[in-house]
């Protein structure tokens, strides 16, 4: 049995969170050194499985590289991940979710979405590009959504496409706002309020940008 | 010919308005004592061949109404008018417009804009409660829609209509938020983001809940 | 089978509702006249088998009562609602959600989500006043909380409940921030934007006292 | 006739729109990487007759002209274009918008709107330079404004343009706050807010710096 | 001479203000109650030659009334002056100033200025309703606004009447948003970013209907 | 020894924080209503030897009373409070804390730290009305302040006079904003900020309207 | 005499405004390329006798003085100016202003306030450093304060600097807030509230980081 | 004994502030060049025995390090010191205080509190990484923070350690929000809010990354 949590000075990695939350800790890179990074890596992976690390840039993942060789980069997703064995943890296919986005400018933040959740072991369909602009190609693909246990939407500027295919379906929708467009979209918070404000029911909401935390969410309602 | 206006202390009538703008001066009534505004009503009918109040509550009516007797009140949309004779600006077919709105509880600022096109000469197809929650009502509607010059949108929460009803049809739109919702929706903020960062082409907005704006920026479409 | 809607004209009845999305329209009272509400209730009422009213006060309730005998008033909670028969959607052991709040002055939010997941037919367990200020309430009521398949976290003022309910469980949280507070809690706002930013994973958010689109959420995910 | 959406993967082009829109689907390049614009560039010439590009860098023009020889770099503005045979759409007297600044510096929004305008088969007057602080170059120029059928007036800083111009002229007008200013102007807010509270009638306004978006606006009051 | 300051338990009265300042304390008398307004204004009398109270309801007049029988109560302006001899500080032609109003509901701010300057020795020209909307009316007036030493310019809603008389005088300017509006005034907000946002050289901004502030700023001004 | 909390059903009475913070579980009172008030009160009453309520308004207080004889009410604090025997907490010279305000509106949230400060055990020197813009007077009242273990600084308005006496003494400062003031004030958020950007070192701010907390920082320090 | 204006495409030189404002067209580079000023800087001097030109970094000076060889930078203060004769306009003892600074952080606004002030012909007392938190310095320096007609004060962080100093001297003072600082100062909107919201009278502001704007207000004062 | 202060031309060095404040003036280092910091440096040096610069970039360091040669660089705190001679202020038992962190991104303004603290006597104790969605890792050290005298917890995102952390504590504690995060954190404005709102009692709040203001304020407290 692992320890609760190591200390290494400038962190204190948490390998009880396997335990407790169904997966180890993750590392947001962001505001760290790539040295750091790899260090936590390393820690993980000592106790644990694998390693999951979001936010991640090109050198970060040059340092995990180097002390972990396993280590994948996902460029769009700019995720770092690495698995001791292939993964027992198979998608089935009562835990398949689809991403759902309304532009290609989101695609970053959907395959943060998409990488995590597939690192959690869900089956994800992809569905970009189906902004309510041009909104039978959103009619076209609902019936892949429908099939889906949860649905994650990601959409920049005005944000609408929650709303309108919260009024289409009735599996539970993820709604990730997302930090795309200028002027009055204010980096995202546009998007973010008219996904709190939706009056079609069955949406709650992650913060701007939050493809990893809308993943996980998914994952613990298929789970 | 009329002055070019006239000072009656507190406020300057701006007799040239009709001529300048192609309708009179419009007293807007929040802020303002009903003295006040039955004074202003009576200056410009004195010159002019019609009066229009906004924000006007049940007491203004009737300090207007005491001095103006041909004046009526238009409750919901808290409106004042009056008119000389019978309107010679008779809506013309090519005068249609269409007030959309999303929900039931837009109905005051729908209003507003009703019965300002209508006192401005304009044909007003009025088609309420059609939010994208049930967007099967909207499609519904795209017909009666499509048949008019200017579409004015009214929404308040999330402010999703204009977005999809502007994905649908090639006329101008008008967007109204509302500051029906509660919240983040701030008053009517979050609607308003909404609609001035939709990515459906042919829109612009106007101010939270200026229903008479919209339907003035109509009428100098349509004319 | 009902029409798809029914147009009562400053209203447009979603009878396709509950087919498409599981339960009937909800009517949301705010900005509607009792008059509005009444007969709002009385059409669905005629089509579907049970009614429910959000966000109405007691002049609201009486004017449903009216033409709806089988209304009853949830005051707390300031909902309205009339089922035709004893509900066939029994609560069932793996349909119970936990709705945990951080104070007292939390409930009016609490109530709503509480009482709309029981008209939804979900069993309900209600853990009032645990906040971080004395976080031996909370851990005390921990294994009551993970025997739940969603948990509802209720929390104004500084509204970091969530985040440290969502250290310690892998239950799917919903995070719902309450106007509760004063200052620069700006009307739930900081609360909101704890939530948003919190760094525990598998925490989703709905709006600003938003506790019926809690209740609906967490009943998509049992489902 | 052409399918109605055609899926490149990172997007699905909305061959559709022409025929919705009256104009074929529009790149918004922000946020995507030159080949992206290239590829999707290619699609819609594929199937329509002209395509547009806005937010485009120079880059994403020589990645564009490399598969779309007739492709053009509109540098102020910011835009690709390209026309597969001289435009049948050529601007009628009756098709004739002004395009008003308040400043030199508002010359790259301006030049979006009057570049996609011309685009779309406008008739394009600019009139730069003539804001508030020097308000006799404005009423020098009446005549040429009056003369349009559309007004864009485009300001940063205090955004007062609009409103001057709307209490001289009965043309509808579209304002275009724009990122223009420093400090309180807060990259466009101030100017917006503004534009938005505007008491000259027959304004409606679009998202800061969005040119575009007031084209099309005006594109489809003109039609 | 006077003590500096006198405490009077709930508050410390400054005596020094007079010789310091050029005019007494003045008392503003939001959130206090009438019974504190009227000590205080006792207080100031005993020492001093006159009492200046702003933002005062008909309660607090009647309690100072009592205790001051030459107290005299401004309704619009919500100032209570008293003054102990026939002004020796009166106005003389060198100290004229112009108090400038977009419309009719910002009167009273407007009257705050122009009672506080009064009050303080300046001769007014009061100039009321000539916004941007109506610019003739302006125009008109501006020789009589060119005559004075400084022009306090008041206006709510947009804001733009100080941009557009800073670019047709050289006289200071000290422009005094008001919280009329609605919508996206924010309470005065949109306008007070239009004033410090102004282009126009030559004018300053003092607190969003601070009538009483623009009126001491002219004084040491013109003093 | 206490239980650690007892479920009183709508509330979790936390009899275990005497121990863990030194002072008994405090009431909140906004947004709970007289009975619920009442009964906490009842509650901790029953294992401890004093009650504290803050925001609690007469209606509360009665309520209380009811329950719990030695119930006082403070008006001008808004606080009720009971103790079961003399204080053993004596207050002692070396418990001393000044409590300064700005101006005279700024009194009951100065009374609401005086208030609890004393309830604490701490002596209060209370020194009110000594703003900046007479800053004499502060001047004047230093020795009593600088012979305090702890300041407490409340100012609404620009809240500049932390700042100005953080740098004239060597004693912490905890400084509270208030909601005195109007327009750009924007009910105290102008003040906070000023209050946290202070570039005298030596202060921590507290919320807007928080004597209370302000109060129990100062009795943590002096402990 | 000059013409009013003079169109070189870009930009409309606004020759009239000598005349009308006592001094010529001011050039604020920001969003302009050096080849504009340049252009824009010698159809002024074509006409005029001096040119002013603000925000102008070294690009573009080394563009101006490629046209005109009279030409000097002020790098600090980023401005350009050129004359054509020793000027007339002397400072006269009676044109003395004073320049305050909070911190040497705003030295850069400071001295494009005293460049455009000597450029004005008024004479500059620069009194830099004094700020609140060591007020003794400020005090020293009151007598020499004490001798201008006019007081300009800039300060960032807090901006508490004008409030003081408004309590302590009776001329007219414009305060200046600047983007100095960090975090909660949010580039400048901190002091600019705490100067809106001065108790103390006799101020006024003018935009975030405007030493322009704060140079011709005193301009016009002392004129 | 030294001067008051030292006028170096941009700054007015304040040597009373030692006697005044307990400390010598602080040199914070943005916004100034390196010339200006180590002429400042050196100002203080020649009066005083120590020297601290916060802020500081590698730039400014050599710069100083010039004029110093006993100056120090801690690169994480970007901080410069200097002392005369070994510090007779050395750390006593009772001076002890914890520098507590939610996450690994939070250390450089964790390491500025910590390195101010240890300049200005204290003793401090490390505890970084101890975020709320691990809360064993913190109960794990309450132990080590409860010997403290003053806890400084620093946090990010949602900011919610300083409640949690409050609840458990009896000492005081100084909640310092970093601008870590991303979205709606807003630069650290999610996390102020939080704190400013918490209902733990106890807590006082800093300006955003202000780990200096934390330390001095502790260093204070413990004094």
């Amino acid at each position: 049995m692992p320890k609760h949590y190591e200390d290494i000075g400038f962190a204190k990695v948490d390998h009880h969170r396997q335990r407790r939350k169904g997966f180890p800790e993750v590392i947001y890179c962001e505001g760290k050194i790539p040295a750091q990074v790899a260090k936590i890596a390393q820690t993980i992976w000592a106790q644990g499985d694998s390693v999951l690390a979001t936010r991640a840039d090109r050198k970060m993942f040059l340092a995990v590289k180097k002390v972990l060789k396993p280590a994948q980069y996902h460029e769009v997703a700019r995720i770092i991940t690495a698995k001791k064995k292939a993964d027992s943890r198979k998608p089935k296919a009562d835990s398949r979710i689809a991403i759902v986005t309304a532009g290609t400018s989101d695609l970053p933040v959907a395959e943060e979405a998409a990488v995590t959740a597939e690192f959690l072991g869900l089956k994800v369909e992809r569905i970009f590009d189906v902004g309510v602009a041009g909104i039978h190609r959103l009619i076209k693909n609902l019936p892949k959504i429908k099939e889906s246990k949860v649905v994650i939407v990601v959409a920049g500027m005005e944000g609408a496409l929650p709303s309108v295919v919260g009024g289409l379906i009735d599996q539970p929708i993820i709604a990730v706002p997302t930090s795309v467009g200028y002027g009055s979209s204010f980096k995202g918070l546009a998007a973010l309020l008219t996904m709190l404000n939706s009056c079609a029911p069955g949406i709650a909401v992650v913060n701007i940008d939050n493809g990893f935390g809308a993943a996980v969410m998914a994952y613990y309602i298929v789970k």
